[in-house]
């Protein structure tokens, strides 16, 4: 019989739950509402009705899977305590998530940071396959990471590891919410791509007032990090400035990356990436300044291979690599 | 019978080896010396003389040993085989030294950065025991590193992880001979260290000619870390500004460690930390501004506990960890 593992991807609005196989989902990926508002009690209930609703739905007894795997925003203790940094889940702080789940059907469970299980599932169903040293970028509304080391996910001792976000990449740079400046999610992640080409925009005067310029200040509220790109298909010059000043910040933060870890692949994931090649390409010879040579020819950056089902596969890929 | 292993530590001048067992050197540490100058074979050709020497002094046989541990500078691959970065040993690049080794004593071979096994030595023997991540910070004429990840020496695939030093932690600052600008080495190692006190006694004018300036000036080149330190104790204004600008940079460089992995411990070694709790205490401060909150408050930063024979000890690690 098929080794599989329930993943729950719990979010800010919806909890997402699937069936995951060794090769990846196996079936449909159920939605239910996270209903935040009510409190983490409610939402560890919802979590368990997602559970029971995909047991039944599989037609096979609980025993039958090899565990639970769980992604969530924060941090989670060794025990399965939810340590913190979970901003949008009011009252989720303080959960113990295991022993519910344990106690009600009687199964395993492995829970860590959403973004870092992400870099699991890149290991066994995407770009890091064949590897055993990874980092990972998702870039976003803000920037997270995801370190695989020997083949396993590194959490850290708290499940706190990974917060590659916040590394400062420019002294005095742009004030960040975590209270240092310079940090590579102000320039790397969606809201700062925004941000950027606002600024920039309206900072731009005479010859420098491109298209996308003009077309910014008209609207500003409605830009979107899709629209720069656009604009950067169509080398618009200041356009391919929030591009090139974006590439260059997470360039150098991927350079760190590279000395730190020397791993096989960084992978870059996220809907910041959706753009392709061009960002990768530019990532790439940003970096190659950012460390030493004979690490970074041995370190590929590539592409993240997961989609918009990431999360639960990622969960997924906990399971396994506790219980599988 | 008590566990032993062979440790040997490969330097510039001198090939150090010993006896070690689980809980730290059995015996003597024996030294011969490096003839780096005579090229990678005569090298290899010492490091055997130097385990046969050791086996024959233990009165024990070959076979009683869990394996030899090798600590070297540059990088080892996986196969044994240096993949460069030993730039004080000529020839050394492209040695393999697992296959002699074997053959001629029957033994495994579990090779390292020098660096980075001191790592694994303060895991085992010092400042790591009772945890299981840390990320080691050695202070001398460099700024080299080790990383241990779920209790095991975290090397990357081609042994080269690790390079903390190069964490760039000021835009356009000092050259470093690595090709970047502002890299912490050009802060806080020794070297950085007396460049700094020059240059601030050099510029130095009228009230701000303090002592240690003035000292500094009759003889630059005879300015060592330790004499900054002696007028630290005195706190005199310029020795504290260079103390300072040492240890700011530092903490940053700590800081993204610790955002980035989560670690139990930030262990601080190496000649460079002879000073003490003053260094400690500064790099502390200082990096609990640059990490979150959460976090560091889960890390300690303490002093490394491996002393003068820290190589042997740490490759000695390397074969318990690999072999024990």
């Amino acid at each position: 019989m098929e080794k599989l593992a329930i993943g729950i991807d719990l979010g800010g609005t919806a909890i997402k739950g699937a069936i995951i196989g060794v090769g990846g989902i196996a079936g449909d990926v159920t939605r239910v509402p996270t209903d935040a508002h009510k409190g983490g009690q409610q939402v560890l209930s919802n979590i368990l009705s997602l559970i029971d609703e995909l047991i039944k739905g599989s037609g096979r007894d609980a025993s039958s899977f090899v565990g639970v795997g769980i992604g969530t925003p924060g941090f989670v203790g060794s025990d399965g305590t939810i340590l913190g940094g979970a901003e949008n889940l009011p009252g989720w702080k303080g959960t113990q998530i295991y022993a519910p789940i344990a106690e009600r059907f009687g199964l395993g469970v492995s829970a860590a940071n959403d973004v870092t299980a992400v870099a699991l599932a890149e290991l066994m169903f995407g770009a890091g396959r064949g590897v055993k040293n990874i980092v990972c970028f998702a870039l976003g509304t803000g920037v997270g990471g995801g370190i695989v080391t020997d083949g396993k996910l590194y959490k850290g001792t708290h499940g706190m590891a990974g917060e590659i976000g916040h590394i400062v990449v420019e002294t005095d740079g742009v004030q960040c919410t975590c209270g240092q400046k310079g940090c590579v999610e102000r320039y790397a992640s969606a809201t700062a791509i925004v941000n950027m080409a606002v600024d920039m925009s309206q900072d731009a005067k005479g010859d420098d007032l491109t298209p996308f310029a003009a077309e910014v200040r008209k609207n500003p509220a409605d830009v979107t990090s899709k629209m720069v790109y656009e604009y950067v298909a169509k080398a618009d010059p200041i356009a391919m400035k929030v591009h090139h000043k974006a590439c260059k910040m997470l360039g150098r933060a991927v350079g760190i990356m590279i000395n730190v870890m020397s791993p096989d692949r960084i992978v870059l994931g996220g809907g910041g990436m959706m753009a392709g090649d061009i960002i990768l390409d530019t990532v790439r010879s940003y970096a190659a300044r950012h460390c030493w040579p004979a690490i970074f020819e041995r370190c590929e950056i590539v592409h993240a291979q997961m989609g918009e089902d990431s999360g639960v596969m990622g969960a997924g890929a906990l399971a396994f690599e506790e219980f599988g």
